[in-house]
C-alpha cells in the first residue's frame, strides 16, 4: 500500500495533504494550519519569496521550491512534523544554511521545508571529554567562536559557515582531514528524527565515547546520509585541543605534477602536517590580485604544522620538505607561531595560504573587468569538480586535468584547480557563461568525465559535497549495481514511503 | 512465510537442509554433498571434534558446535554456499581464527561454520597509496611480516593474532588506537559475500580512497556487525608509514586515580603520543614475576611516541609528561630508537611495556603455584571487562572498579585491570575457579554491573570485543529501544530469514 503512495515523478501529487490543481503541487489550507499548529504561525511560511530561498543552494541546479517552509524550535516540534508530513504523504526537505553544492535542498518534490536553523543552542559541553553538544543551527564558526578560550577547537572546515548538523548530512571534510579526519570521524553520535517521528540517538542518549564495538554503527549510517533517512536534530562532535603553535610553509614547483608528486613523499615520510593544500597558477595569480599577494605565480603546496614549538621547529626543517624541487621555487615562508584555534589568529591569518583559501571562493579567476562568466555571481558559476583518489594517483591529477580540459574543453572557459591534497581530494573550478547553453552542457559533460577519470584512479566522484541530485549516475558506476540495491534496501527500510529529501543520493 | 522457517529456539529445526532427528540438529547426507560439491570433499567436515574446536572462541561461553565445518578457497565459493544454506534455511557462522572474546562463533543454532582461514592470500600491495587488499585468512601479524620491508604498517594491534577480516568483522581496536584509530577508521573497502550470495563491495570494486562522500558508508555498517549481516571475504586496509624512531616513557603513580587524571592531561594538552597503556600494580606485579623485570610494583602508565628522532626527543621533555605525580614514581625509562615497526622491532622490545604487555595475556596474575585459578588455561577463566567511556570519567576508573570490587567481590577473586586509556577503554581481568558455579555467578553479575558502570559515565559497554552473546541485554541499555529497533531493521532488510551468524548482537 505504501509503494501505491510513493511519488514516482516530480509534480503528480494525490496524497491527503495536496490539494490536486494541477501539476504545481499545493499543501491545503487545513495541512498549513496543521503545520502551524506543532510550531505556531509566525514559523510556518508559504510566501512565493521564501519558498525560492529555500529551493536552492549554492549549486547550479536549478531553483525547485517546497510547498512551505517551517521553523520548528526544538526536536520535539521536529518529530510532530515529520510525523503529520510523513502521515500525510508529503516529502520532507532538511534545511540548514543552504550552502550545499549538489542540489540536496532541491525541493523535487515539492513539500515541506524544515528549516533548523532556529535551534542553534549549544546544549552541553564537556571540555574534559573533548565533546560538545549542539543543535543544527549552530555553525562551525560559531562553535568555535564559543571554544575560543577553552583551549579546544573543532577542526573540520568546508570553507564555507556551514551547520554542522549540515556538515554531517552531507559527510563533509576540508583542509584540515589529513590530521583531523572528516565529520565521519568527529561525529560521535547523532540525534535523529526518524520519518514516523521517532527520536533515534544513534549511539544511544548521552553517549560520547571515542569508540565502541556495540552493535551497528549507526552513527556512520547517517553521516552522509544527505538528509534521505532522517533529520539531525542535534550532534555530539569530538572537539580537539587548540594546538600550542601552528606553523605554516609554502612551497612553488614548476609542475602541478611536481607539486602533486612531492605531496605522495611527504606523506610517505610521514612527516605529521596538519594541512596540505594545492593551488595552481591560475588560483595563484587570482590570489594575488585579489588578495594584494606577491605570491609566486606557479603551483603552489601550502603546508601547516599543528604542535609545539619546538617540534614545530624540527618538523619545518624535515627533510623532505626541504628536499622539494627547486626551480621557481621552493619559497618557504613562515607565519607567527600562533596560539589560537589554527586558521583564526592573526599569526595564521598572515600565512598566505590562510588569506589565498579565504580569498578563493570570492574571488577565483576574473580574466578581465566586466566579464560576464563570474565567480562572484556564486549562482552563475559551475563548480564542477570533487573528486577524490587515493594518495599516488594523486600525482596524476595533472596530466588527468590536462587530458580532461583537453578533450572536453578545448576552446572552453578558463577554469583552475585547487586541492586538498594531503588526502588527495581537489575541486576543479571553471568560469562559465550562465547564458550560453552548449557551453553549459560541454562542462557539464567535462564534470562526469573528472569524475569517470577518479572513478579510473580506484577514487571516488565526491570527496566531500555528497551525490545530491548530480552525482546519482555517478554513484552506480562508482559502488556497483549491488552497491546501489543494497542502499536502496536501506532507505526503504528506514522510509518506506520515500518522503525524506526524495530523489537524493538514489 | 519466511518468518514461519526462522527458528526460535535452539535446536529445533525444521528446514530441508536438516534431518528432523530429535533436538541435536543434524544436516541431511543430501545437503553435506551438496557443500563437499562447492568445496571438494576434504574442506568439508562434520567430525565431533572438528564441529567442537570451531563452537567457541577464547571467552567463557560454553562450546556450541555448528552442523559442519567447511574452508572455501575463494569468494565465489563463499557465494554459493550462503545461496546454498541460505536456500536451505541453515544457519551460517563465519570464523576466522576464533580468538574473540564474546562467544561470536558459538553454533548457537547449528548450522554451517564456514572457516575463511585457507583464503590466505594478500591480493593487492599498493605502497604509494597506503593500502592493501587482504583475504579474511591473514592475520594482522602475517600482514606487518609481509610489509616489514617496505617501511609501512598496519597499526591496530588487539592483542592476539588475530584475522585482519575478523578483526573488521569485530570492529576490532587495541593499544594503537589513540594516534591510528580503530578498524573503522582503517578499513576502506569491504568485500561482502549477502547472505544471498551476491558479492557487495561497499565502497565499490577495486576502491581504495581516504575519503568519500558518495551514498551511504555502506562499509561502516558492516565493520563491527559481528558476521551477522554477511561475510567478509576480502578488506581493503589503509597502511601507515613506519615511524622514523619509535621511543617510550613508563611512569609509576601513587594510586590508579593519579595515573588515569594524568592521562586526561597528557590528551588536554595535545601531546601527540601512540600509545598511552595502563597497568595497575596487580599486573605490574605479575609482568615482573613473568618477564623477570624489575618495574616499579605501582599503578603504571607506558607512553609512546612515534616520529622523528628530533621530534620525538622534544615530545619525551614534554612539561606535560615530566610534572607527574612524582611518589613513588614517575620512573621514566627510555628504549632505544627503532626505525622498523612499532612493537616488533628489537628496539620497542626492549622497552618494558613492550614485555609486559606481551606477557599479559600468557600469564595474567597466578597468586601461588599450583593455584586452580589460571588464567593460562584461558577457557578456565572469565575476562568481563571491556568497558569504554569518554575521557575525562577515565579518571573515575580506579573508583569505579573500587565500588564494583567492594560490591560484587566484598570476598572475591583476586583481579587485576588493563587500560588503553589514551582512549578510555579499560579491561578488568578476573581469575575465576571455573569449578565453583557460585563464584562464577558471582563474576557475571560483576561483569554486567561494570558494564553498567561505563555506560553511566556516557561509556559504551564494549570498548572493543564486540556484543556477541554476553552483551546483549547491555547493548538494549546502551543504545535504548529505538536504536536496537533500527539494528533490527536493518539487519531483517539483509537477512530477512535471520539465518547470518543467528542469537548475536541482536
Amino acid at each position: 500500500m505504501a509503494s501505491l503512495l510513493r511519488p514516482t515523478t516530480w509534480g503528480l501529487f494525490s496524497w491527503r495533504g495536496y490539494c490536486s490543481r494541477g501539476t504545481q503541487g499545493r499543501l491545503s489550507a487545513g495541512f498549513v494550519e496543521a503545520l502551524k499548529a506543532v510550531v505556531g504561525s509566525p514559523h510556518v511560511s508559504t510566501a512565493a519569496v521564501v519558498r525560492e530561498q529555500h529551493g536552492h543552494d549554492e549549486s547550479m541546479h536549478r531553483c525547485q521550491p517546497p510547498d512551505a517552509v517551517v521553523w520548528p524550535q526544538d526536536a520535539e516540534q521536529v518529530g510532530r512534523l515529520a510525523a503529520l508530513c510523513y502521515g500525510q504523504g508529503v516529502p520532507i526537505v532538511p534545511f540548514g544554511t543552504g550552502t550545499g553544492l549538489e542540489g540536496g535542498v532541491c525541493a523535487v518534490q515539492g513539500g515541506v521545508c524544515i528549516n533548523l536553523t532556529r535551534m542553534d543552542r549549544i546544549l552541553e559541553l564537556n571540555p574534559e571529554d573533548f565533546s560538545v553538544v549542539v543543535e543544527p543551527g549552530v555553525t562551525r564558526k560559531a562553535l568555535n567562536a564559543h571554544l575560543r578560550d577553552r583551549g579546544l577547537w573543532f577542526p573540520v572546515d568546508p570553507g564555507a559557515d556551514a551547520s554542522l548538523c549540515g556538515m554531517a548530512a552531507t559527510g563533509a571534510s576540508g583542509t584540515n582531514s589529513v590530521r583531523y579526519g572528516t565529520m565521519r570521524d568527529n561525529v560521535l553520535n547523532l540525534e535523529v528524527v526518524l520519518p514516523s517521528g521517532q527520536r533515534l540517538h544513534t549511539a544511544g542518549r548521552g553517549r560520547r565515547f571515542r569508540k565502541s564495538a556495540a552493535g551497528y554503527n549507526l552513527t556512520g549510517l547517517f553521516v552522509g546520509s544527505e538528509g534521505t533517512l532522517g533529520l539531525i536534530t542535534a550532534a555530539t562532535l569530538r572537539l580537539h585541543p587548540v594546538p600550542e603553535a601552528t606553523v605554516a610553509a609554502t612551497c612553488a614547483f614548476p609542475t602541478v605534477q611536481a607539486a602533486v608528486e612531492s605531496t605522495v613523499h611527504i606523506l610517505q615520510a610521514a612527516v605529521p602536517v596538519a594541512r596540505i593544500e594545492f593551488l595552481d597558477e591560475v588560483m595563484m595569480d587570482a590570489c594575488n590580485r585579489h588578495s594584494k599577494l606577491n605570491c609566486c605565480v606557479a603551483p603552489t603546496l601550502f603546508l601547516e604544522f599543528h604542535g609545539s614549538e619546538q617540534a614545530l621547529a624540527e618538523q619545518r626543517r624535515s627533510s623532505v620538505i626541504t628536499e622539494a624541487p627547486t626551480s621557481p621555487g621552493p619559497r618557504r615562508q613562515r607565519s607567527a607561531a600562533a596560539s589560537g584555534q589554527p586558521g583564526t589568529t592573526p599569526g595564521t591569518q598572515a600565512w598566505p595560504c590562510g588569506r589565498a583559501a579565504r580569498a578563493i571562493l570570492p574571488t577565483c579567476v576574473c580574466p578581465s573587468p566586466g566579464c560576464r562568466r563570474s565567480w562572484c555571481r556564486l549562482k552563475r558559476t559551475w563548480r564542477p569538480g570533487d573528486s577524490q583518489v587515493p594518495p599516488a594517483p594523486c600525482g596524476r591529477v595533472g596530466q588527468g586535468r590536462g587530458e580532461a580540459r583537453a578533450t572536453a574543453l578545448s576552446s572552453g572557459p578558463p577554469g583552475t584547480i585547487v586541492g586538498h591534497v594531503g588526502d588527495g581530494n581537489f575541486h576543479c573550478i571553471l568560469l562559465v557563461d550562465p547564458e550560453d547553453p552548449e557551453e553549459l552542457l560541454r562542462v557539464q559533460a567535462f564534470a562526469e568525465q573528472l569524475g569517470r577519470r577518479a572513478l579510473a584512479l580506484h577514487g571516488t566522484c565526491t570527496g566531500e559535497h555528497g551525490i545530491g541530485l548530480g552525482k546519482r549516475q555517478l554513484l552506480l558506476e562508482e559502488v556497483g549495481a549491488v552497491g546501489v540495491e543494497t542502499m536502496r534496501r536501506l532507505k526503504a527500510t528506514l522510509d518506506p514511503r520515500g518522503l525524506m529529501n526524495p530523489g537524493k543520493v538514489l
